[in-house]
């Protein structure tokens, strides 16, 4: 089995056919959830995977399930698995890749004549990116106990329409129970540089950090720009502009893999002479480690009551998210390391800074992770890029991996 | 007449009828330009100059001279006036108390049964605000020859309506020419805090402040708030936040009526979990002089540099406006600030920080403006406030300069 390699052109080709779906001018993906275009996509890997040779199953939520049979009865399957929505300027390797490369890994087996021990399970989740239903993480959520089915079928889009409606409307409300897994693997970009930056092929991920959003809000008062001296002023943005540098300061003081970033910022009014009454803020913080982030938001709170004092602004924080950091099974981990060293791959061990479906899955089965590198750490972002032989490292350690785990029953040279 | 005052509670009437044009339910008005809403507060105002005896003439670009005759057929009006559109949430006193004032001046002397030597000319100016058409001071700066007529006829609000077809809509497309102005005096809130802080009543405006404003934009590059460590980032929000704290800096580092303000700020792609590539902010500086102002530039320009390096963005600042610093008429300042010391009202010498239709009248026909405070200093916001006794001195000094300037010719008391 260690010579055993998947087909390199073949999985780019898959994820070059899947890209078409939602392909966006600049070369990106916009394929929203359980939009046309989304159905369109999915009823595509539905075919793949029927031709070959899988029995698929849809679960209330829309994950899809496509089973290759092991020879052991009573073996939980291996998933692997990823998600094919994409963020509304995605590119095409974001989720996607974890797919096709768990279709690229039957396909090679059924090349070669190899029955596992475990089943196999490839898998679509629904609506990882969260772009047009809240919560993100959606269909590995309700899989994985997080979420209740009937909260996330109630979720509405931005027109009002809710998930189950869109469901129905593409023909992924299913029935099938989620199946329970013996373990899951993903691949994925690893959506940052650090790969690139060391010139490693494989990443291999341990767990993710542990992530807190706060929604904050610094209120001082609007005053016309012109006639208001400086010392009068109780400028949001002033007071919005020093948190915005704190949190970076923060995150930067602890260096190992911490994070701090403020994305969204709204200034109310928002006009050229008017000195800002109101800043509205989110801080993204994430850490490996739940010390750490409470760390992070005590000197954040700590810094917010100075700006209050010296900007004269009120500056409050609510807190809307919270992840804690996760750590993924040690035994995949190590079969994951270990096939990337056995096929001469360089490595690195990685914390994932983003969520992934893996997160929650992690929950309720042992999981594992691989990364590959993506051009200049970019994702989330049309001109997502990997080479083709980054994506085909990365699905022969996934095979590898899987393999290790579900166990080789027979080949069909044994059998011949 | 030294003795005749206005009639303070008549003044408040008229105030708080026109301010029941475009009433807001905070207490404030939202009456732009050449709606159908200042149609009728122009049509009501129009309405009072008739009864007061005045004739009234309608400009090309809408701006109402209501004119009082003189006994001097030779001599240029003394004019006063101000504004009668808003903000979109604007108050009842910014513009309105100005051509209100000029009214009242009227009817006391009607009352009085004075005649003064030159004619008085109340005018009501076009889109001061520029809220829904810019530019902003359009109809005094048609006056002032600052802008051609046609120019600003061809100007379109959002929904595409030009400002020629708005004149006709609401009946003001007129072919009166503007008379040339002897003189010409502005009452006004000061919509600053600095009257009221040190209890002045009377503001003596001495000129308005420079401007400049820039629009600047900040590029860093989009990267995954997660997965991206803080030493790789190249947030365009870091850099846009120092740029904030510096503009503040600078002018706080001229304390001498210098200000500079971010009041508008955009970021791409605004959303929580992605580290910023883009932040799009506006710099408004102003100062009483020109070299203060290039100071303020060129400081700005090279903290810019600064940031550009240590933050790893471009700052790309372009200068979209500027108004030169101006100052008003010596003898009409001094006539004011008589008539204040004369009235017995605490006063002090003010530059203006916001402009007015008074800083482009002034290019064609000397001219002072008279600040009375206004409450914390708010302007531009339906809270808009000031008192009764406030706006009857401001408008007993504009009385009394007003007339020192025109002459009184005969009394109703001299001719009996």
């Amino acid at each position: 089995m260690d010579t055993l390699r998947v087909n390199g052109p073949r999985l780019c080709q898959s994820l070059a056919a899947m890209a078409r779906f939602g392909a966006t001018l600049k070369g990106g993906v916009r394929r929203l959830t359980l939009t046309g275009v989304d159905g369109a996509a999915r009823d595509q890997f539905v075919a793949w995977a029927r031709a070959a040779g899988l029995e698929v199953r849809v679960d209330g939520i829309g994950n899809i399930f496509c089973r290759r049979a092991g020879t052991d009865p009573d073996a939980l399957p291996v998933g692997i698995g990823s998600h094919l929505d994409s963020q509304p300027s995605g590119g095409k390797y974001d989720g996607a890749y974890g797919v096709m490369a768990g279709l690229e890994v039957v396909r090679s087996l059924n090349d070669a004549g190899i029955t596992t021990r475990a089943p196999l399970e490839i898998i679509s989740w629904t609506n990882e990116e969260g772009s047009r239903f809240t919560p993100v993480m959606m269909g590995s959520g309700v899989a994985a106990g997080v979420f209740t089915l009937e909260h996330c079928l109630a979720q509405r889009d931005a027109d009002g329409a809710t998930v189950g409606e869109a469901l129905r409307a593409i023909g992924y409300a299913g029935d099938a129970p989620a199946p329970r897994l013996g373990a899951y693997f993903e691949a994925h970009i690893e959506q940052g540089p650090i790969l690139e930056a060391e010139r490693k092929t494989i990443g291999v991920v341990q767990g993710a950090l542990g992530q807190r959003w706060f929604d904050v809000v610094v209120t001082g008062q609007d005053a016309h720009a012109g006639p208001t001296p400086m010392a009068s002023r109780q400028d949001a943005l002033i007071g919005a502009s020093r948190l915005v540098l704190e949190v970076n300061r923060i995150a930067r003081s602890h260096p190992d893999e911490a994070r701090g970033t403020v994305g969204a910022l709204q200034v109310v009014p928002n006009s050229r002479n008017v000195v800002p009454g109101e800043v509205r803020l989110s801080v993204d913080l994430r850490s490996a480690t739940d010390a750490t982030l409470r760390a992070m938001v005590a000197a954040l709170t700590a810094c917010a009551r100075v700006i209050e004092t010296e900007c004269r602004v009120a500056i409050a924080m609510q807190e809307v998210v919270y992840f804690p950091p996760s750590a993924f099974d040690r035994d995949l981990v190590g079969a994951v390391r270990a096939a990337a060293q056995a096929l001469g791959f360089s490595h690195r061990d990685l914390v994932s800074g983003a969520g992934h479906d893996a997160v929650y899955v992690a929950r309720v089965a042992p999981t594992a992770m691989i990364f590959i590198p993506c051009e200049g750490g970019i994702s989330h972002n049309e001109l997502e890029s990997a080479t083709p032989e980054d994506l085909e490292a990365g699905c022969n350690v996934l095979l590898q991996a899987a393999l290790a785990r579900a166990g080789v029953a027979q080949t069909q040279e044994a059998l011949t």
